[in-house]
């Protein structure tokens, strides 16, 4: 399953080269992952849990840079799932475009909310992710 | 007593219009009322009684838009002290220049971090505000 | 006209607090009022021109907190229109609750993206505002 | 050379985890890599010639989580150098413990800033990076 957000960039996404900065990218693409995982249930799943998904590496590519008053659409999904970690491919297309304008993989951690410490991905919530898997 | 705090702006500080946002002023200004609070003693007895200072209503009138590459001083004090809440005035100058950039009214009150209620402000921590007011 | 936005509290948005920070909140109101101008056409006529509304006084009063996992909506709407400025009010309500969570005033001018200056609100635009006005 | 850069961590620079997120670090590590080109002259050259560096590629390992109220030591250093891209590697420290928190490297070009082309490092520019690479 590969999932989509679309977004407008305004003004205030841009920074003083006139494009998204790095940090402005990675709260797009965040908010992107938390509409992904609404859409599957898991936002709720985790919350009823006080479990979180916390990002323990990344990597970004910034091949085109994107300006104020572009429409983009970031597609977020699931790429491999361990026993107690995960990874999320992000890419980033200008709407016109279709070349991919960042690449992006998020490695992930589960973590209990209560003590921070990493816990394995089982149960309920592993088999939602089995699910929509998109190697 | 007033308090200084100095930044240089980046490219990173400003959008697409070339000035300093509006949010990102708000944490330019955070910031420097942190370090106002740390430089008295506030920051430490705060943490030890596991309270808060939140803002509950703010005003900023912006005069002079700040730009890329332009040093800026804020200065913070305390201007008036009530029971359970009380009001810190912010101005930003440019360091060139006399005039005010920025104006900012922030009115806060003290809350304990558990419950999230608003507390007295009293014992220690009053009386070390109280001698630090500018009215 | 009174514009609605909707949004999903995230981890993300809110602070040590628990709570979603001032500076936050400005970046949700900001996207907002682009939401507003363009659903009115405004964006468009804006970039046409190289012209662009900024903000020159704002006020904000936090009355409720608003925590990670609440779906909030921010109404936006034009107040006032005088020949070179005017004002949009936003409030913030939780979305099982009808009393007000956060009320702001923004007051804005008009400028030539170009230089800078601030000029009259007239032609077309003046049009489009004083058509939406919801005093 | 490797320069140092240090934080308090403040209530808003943590989210709903109570830890530093992810685009926060950016900023702090863009701060300090800003802080950096500062101390060794380069923000002046850049201005003066309207150029700008700007990043194609980033990778960071979060190790450890960071939390409110600690201090923070960000060492930012250019590892490597090529005729139109360089590298540099950015950790932080907590001050009282020995191990990184957090690991990272940014790629980085050179751009003119009216067109936004990449262009070759070389002149007074290149010299002066030369001359603090700390491979």
């Amino acid at each position: 399953m590969i999932h989509e957000t679309n977004y407008s960039i305004r003004t205030f996404h841009t920074d003083g080269f006139g494009h998204v900065n790095n940090s402005r990218h990675l709260e797009l693409l965040e908010e992107a992952r938390w509409q992904y995982a609404e859409s599957i249930g898991l936002v709720t799943m985790l919350a009823e849990r006080n479990l979180g998904f916390i990002i323990v590496d990344l990597r970004i590519r910034f091949r085109i840079p994107i300006f104020e008053g572009e429409q983009i659409k970031v597609t977020t999904c699931l790429k491999t799932l361990g026993s107690a970690s995960g990874e999320v491919e992000q890419l980033v297309y200008k709407n016109r475009e279709a070349r991919v304008a960042l690449k992006s993989l998020f490695h992930f951690v589960l973590i209990n909310r209560d003590t921070g410490d990493s816990i394995p991905i089982d149960g309920a919530i592993r088999e939602l992710l089995i699910g929509v898997i998109e190697p």
